[in-house]
């Protein structure tokens, strides 16, 4: 009994793994396909929101199925209850990689990039490929360095976060409102993706050290 | 100790009616210091949004004790895994209802809300409300029909956000891009709000009637 509690703890870690790999996977094909108006590209990263969206609610089951019969406390408790909320927050992370790749769709053969922003979004998209690597990394290796790198990540994207309104508000796009549109939900979707990055690093520090925050 | 159990499961509904209450005050709030320019609403809202996230927190210790300690199977191990996720989704939408009146406090003297797009966003901010009414008459009487009337509400919120972005890219904006930011980011958060309803209505359903979705 013991045995498989042991094995269906060490599948849930595995499952969380493999969606966090997807979301990384979806955020650098979509900030491709937002940076060079690729639009295969941002087909794929539809699809891999769906898988992400079917691998979440498998993961949900598993983790109740879990709670159910198994009854785990302590840090097990912890693990099981913190899957429920990591694989949340790396839905809505799937979600906004989609919503970044179907930006550039809408805007197709336009590129969906205002004048003079190319740069930082590609800066806010390595950033945010960055997090979602450092989140692969920190629920493999449950290593809790990793979870002030990504905390660090997070503040470089507020920064650049701020800077697209500085530009957008500047003389540069008037009369092209829809490039603000677009700088402005692109912006707002790299911030909340490392937002949702750090909720997964503090859902981790919960499991580690047993605090919520 | 099933009367100690019971008397705990209540107490996570009691709660989760509490802070869903907040959030409909602050919504509420947050409509009005929007459309009216209102700071010293504005700031309500604010200590509004941080009370709810200590609620919520207290509200997760709550569950994952109940969850250690008495160890719930069926519907009341439903109640309390739905407690967890709902407790998430009520923070964010009063994580929301502060963006929305921060807006007006960023404007402030001026108005938040563009040219021509008053009616609009005054709409979005009942419907709003009207769902976030339907979601505590939800948790309190945990009537399925309710459900259905949350849905159908933010299907028009959809159709509301819709219109915000043509009518910003309309002339009427033209040469206002600060205009254009805040009618983005305000209808995006007018949205989302109502994604968060929707997604404790379908909580609700899964505690209901046991399908996940």
């Amino acid at each position: 009994m013991r045995e498989v509690f042991q094995q269906s703890l060490q599948e849930v870690q595995e499952r969380l793994v493999g969606i966090a790999e997807l979301v990384e996977e979806s955020i650098t094909q979509a900030t491709a396909a937002f940076g060079n108006s690729d639009v295969a590209l941002a087909e794929n990263v539809l699809d891999d929101a769906e898988q992400i969206g079917e691998l979440t609610l498998a993961l949900d089951e598993l983790a109740i199925d879990i709670l159910a019969r198994q009854q785990p406390v302590a840090s097990d408790l912890r693990l099981v209850v913190g899957a429920l909320r990591m694989g949340a927050s790396l839905q809505r992370m799937g979600d906004l990689a989609e919503h970044i790749a179907q930006l550039s769709r809408y805007r197709y053969p336009e590129s969906a990039i205002p004048k003079g922003l190319s740069k930082t979004f590609a800066r806010m998209g390595e950033l945010d490929v960055q997090m979602a690597k450092l989140v692969v990394q920190l629920l493999s290796t449950q290593d809790p360095a990793v979870i002030d790198a990504i905390r660090d990540l997070d503040d470089d994207l507020d920064e650049l976060h701020a800077k697209v309104f500085e530009k957008v508000l500047s003389d540069k796009l008037a009369n092209n409102p829809m490039g603000v549109v677009d700088a402005t939900l692109a912006s707002r979707y790299h911030e909340r993706f490392g937002d949702y990055a750090v909720s997964v690093a503090k859902q981790m520090r919960y499991f580690l050290v047993g605090e919520l925050a």
